[in-house]
């Protein structure tokens, strides 16, 4: 694994990046491609949304049962986004503003600055939010509304 | 990188699982999540809907330009799916059917028989349909059509 890029970001603390129940990711930044990559986004203009996959880089160690910042209890870490995870991989979707050459403008930016991307997908197409369950966090988010 | 666990699936070759414009993933298959990770499954039969991130441990090499199986064009590698990626990261969205200890049962495979689980996340919102653009592959939907 080497990253073909890096997240540009205006985020340089974690404690910068909204969290918990309601948090909105609305952040634009850059994907900045390296040149010897930069063919492999030959068509990106057309997508609107893309999936980054990258590398917890600055987090170190994991665990099994994570507290996530929108609950007061602790969940299996693959419930949660923690980045204690055993394998430091993250994954954000954003909307693609535009290109530029090899740096792609970005919303929904999640990463801090300088953040290893190690791949970008297509995304194709939605499970309808109707059909979503969301277990822990669907009682969380109910448990807020009653207070 | 190390392994969670593997991929239990009906395919066994790559010819056998289903690709091109339409084809629908519906194949069941079982998560067996290794002993030593099991706890981190704890809370997820509450979510109807999971990110599988796998190796692609059969492809080998890469290509910066690729030809899906749903274009007679090629296009850049990270607006497609393509195996032969600068890094061998797939990505699944599969629905959660069930748990058995550290087995989980889900429907949306379309990996091979034996390939290395990295991570298991759980989705928690999409982009409405009518937000999403698909570049090149929805150009070739409207091509097929009129056909």
């Amino acid at each position: 694994m080497r990253p073909i890029g890096l997240v540009r970001s205006a985020y340089t603390a974690t404690s910068q990046i909204p969290k918990g129940l309601g948090a909105s990711h609305s952040a634009e930044g850059v994907l900045e491609i390296a040149p010897e990559f930069e063919e492999g986004l030959t068509d990106i203009e057309g997508f609107s949304h893309l999936f980054v996959v990258w590398m917890f880089d600055r987090a170190q160690g994991f665990d099994l049962m994570s507290r996530p910042p929108s609950d007061d209890r602790p969940h299996g870490v693959f419930t949660t986004r923690s980045p204690r995870r055993p394998n430091p991989i993250g994954l954000t979707v954003v909307e693609l503003l535009g290109r530029d050459g090899p740096r792609l403008r970005v919303r929904g930016i999640d990463m801090l600055d300088g953040t290893p991307i190690l791949d970008i997908k297509p995304y194709l197409s939605s499970i309808p939010e109707d059909q979503l369950r969301r277990g822990w966090l669907d009682e969380a988010e109910a448990r807020a509304q009653k207070q």
